[in-house]
């Protein structure tokens, strides 16, 4: 296990493991299974949007892993939690079997609440694997592959949530903001803050840097500043070395300019 | 060798190579022979202040290596260098034989052209090998060990020296500025530009982001804008992840958040 984050207004963990493929998929079924001996979303509250106990299930490639072999280990996967668990899945992303299921958040739509009914209705809206309906207290779990994603938020020191709506709006890429970006605006009422919460889908594209500084200028606009920002799950290498070769302007920098990485590129 | 960068202006290279003891004993004195063949200090000019054809040769612990290794190293290389080349040697910082010699800018004050003279008729000036008198082409080398130094030089868009030479005093620790930072300003004649040039002695003190962002203040009052900056040779990770940290607001950011750290960590 390399990385958890949880939060209070979330209501929500990001567990980050790591390992050989049966590993991991023997780590995510056994979690998928505890969540939901865990959790009713029935009683569950949070800000951030959701469909089952276990949530999302990405596989993501690291080290000579490629994307396809993460979308067989996501079907394999799938198929063991509906098999094993009687948890209906929905695949996304790169596991996706239908085109209009590329996207999580077109997945997740509506959440627990709304999908639990709209199922029984409308039967575009079933699951990849069981259902129609989903289960009574764990929901669905949406499994897929992609590739390395940052999830990121920036607190604003307001409780104003209609400014963090408003960036997150500006800069989501659906509605014509920063390309590969997702955002959200919540409110974290624990800390009287208000959250851009988002999802950079490629940092080679939109890195973490360049996102703190539109949101910090359209804060500053809104007459609001930036508290601070955080990761939730880890970060690539590479975001830290484009960061830091743009706010230095270090015209020739990158990989090739750091100790650790030429000592270990050594013969 | 893991880094060689070169400037017109400087006229001088810095070149960076890593590996165990005894190779880089035998690569500095065979570094130092030839440096010797190839250059004639008397036919020399470069903005950079410098005492010998080889000026410079630090060496710095990394992996298991330890300060006093590279101290150790250093006084081999020095031996060498003035038994088999005839060249003299001072010692600095952590291979210092004289407490007055731990600083390499006031072992180098004057340059060759002076210290050739002074040396002559002043013996507190004499190398700690060989000598009294300098070689006459190629000066003398000084030796030394250290732990890692950030080499950054910051551009300035403007041909005013006295800018330059007034923010590296405003900078620099010798004058009250920032500590671990040492700050010269030049004249890079060749690109119509001025130059902030530092060694950061400590980057864990003083990152290279925090003296961007405290020269761009500095350069701004003044009236003019940074052009780009510059590493000479290579920087180590962690001011990566420093600079990340700070500029993007992550409180709980360190190493730790960084994916490839993680996975080279696992057992």
């Amino acid at each position: 296990m390399l990385d958890r984050t949880s939060d209070p207004d979330h209501h929500r963990s990001v567990i980050t493991f790591a390992g050989d493929a049966e590993s991991v998929l023997e780590s995510a079924v056994r979690g998928a299974a505890r969540a939901a001996e865990l959790i009713d979303l029935n009683q569950h509250r949070g800000v951030h949007p959701r469909l089952g106990a276990l949530d999302v299930l990405p596989f993501v490639p690291l080290g000579d892993a490629t994307l396809a072999d993460c979308a067989a280990l996501a079907h394999r996967a799938g198929q063991r939690i509906w098999q094993e668990l009687q948890i209906p899945v929905y695949f996304y992303q790169a596991a996706a079997l239908r085109p209009d299921r590329t996207l999580l958040e077109k997945v997740r739509r509506g959440g627990f609440e709304e999908l639990r009914d709209s199922v029984l209705v409308d039967e575009t809206n079933s699951p990849d694997l069981g259902g129609p309906a989903l289960h009574p207290t764990a929901g669905a779990v949406i499994v897929g592959a992609r590739p390395v994603l940052i999830a990121y938020n920036i607190n604003l020191a307001t409780s104003d949530l209609a400014i963090a709506k408003c960036i997150a709006r500006a800069i989501r890429a659906s509605s014509g903001g920063l390309p590969c970006v997702k955002a959200l605006g919540l409110a974290l009422a624990s800390r009287s803050q208000v959250q851009v919460s988002m999802n950079l889908t490629d940092f080679n594209v939109t890195p973490p840097h360049v996102v703190f500084g539109e949101v910090s200028r359209l804060a500053a606009a809104a007459g609001v500043t930036v508290a601070e920002s955080e990761l939730i799950g880890l970060v690539p290498r590479k975001a830290l070395e484009m960061a830091f070769a743009d706010s230095l302007r270090l015209p020739g920098f990158g990989s090739a300019s750091v100790i650790e990485n030429r000592l270990a590129d050594r013969p």
